[in-house]
């Protein structure tokens, strides 16, 4: 089987969960940061897209480190399977948080100008976590791409 | 090579990119019918990421349709790698236009309740046409899949 940059059970793979899960956790800080962010249903699926993100990412980080550790190959198609099911999900469920916010963030600085009339809002903040969650996104996308890549050439 | 439905080429290809254009044009007609649209960038940025959807896919039907009619194969691998590019950009960015314009929505109908105070925005045709994207995005993510699979397969 072919070794990539980001298979499962190597060194690249976990630090592209450990990125995964430090960009993800900088959304949510930026987020739960600001005032009221929680009278915006974007804004909480954005939260929740990103805890999601954490657990999946977090869970797959300890697995590379215990098969690193133990030096197991993680490549069996049914295992890369299920890795390429659960990255599709997360990774497709950050990239539409994140283009939510982007939206109703892009619609208050800009749109509606609610950030210069309510200075209470923390525009900045909800930039940042936007910009993270992008960031988080596009490292999932990248595993997504390495898994499917795996799959397809058993 | 395999031959999966929605390959390129085949009658199952040329269908899901009919309802690619079939879909994105539903969209685009629905969000062009309301007023005011042109006032948020999220809505105008969708119409821009549809009309992207309809060129993409149009000329992959006409493609499509031709080699159907002139018994050509169209799964040689460097038109393949061109056809998984462009479905991997034109996807994303109708998820993107899809998933930022929802936000918006969402925002309008139920977090600022405006939809009831402005009976002009008619954010019934924003849901439909937001609906509608989902959908061409499902139909584009599908042709994406099928092309990345060929070329992991080569």
């Amino acid at each position: 089987m072919k070794k990539l940059f980001g298979s499962p059970g190597t060194l690249g793979g976990l630090l592209l969960r450990i990125g995964q899960c430090v960009f993800a956790g900088g959304s949510i800080w930026a987020m739960a940061s600001t005032l009221k962010f929680n009278n915006y249903t974007a804004y909480c699926y954005l939260l929740v897209a990103m805890g999601l993100q954490i657990l999946w990412s977090l869970g797959l980080a300890c697995l590379d480190l215990y098969a690193l550790k133990m030096k197991r190959d993680l490549q069996n198609p049914l295992l890369l399977s299920l890795f390429v099911v659960g990255d599709w999900v997360t990774a497709t469920l950050s990239l539409a948080a994140a283009c939510s916010s982007a939206g109703v963030t892009v619609l208050f600085a800009s749109d509606l100008d609610f950030c210069r009339q309510q200075s209470l809002l923390l525009c900045s903040r909800f930039q940042i976590s936007v910009a993270l969650a992008f960031v988080t996104w596009f490292l999932a996308a990248i595993s997504y791409v390495v898994m499917f890549w795996l799959v397809a050439s058993v």
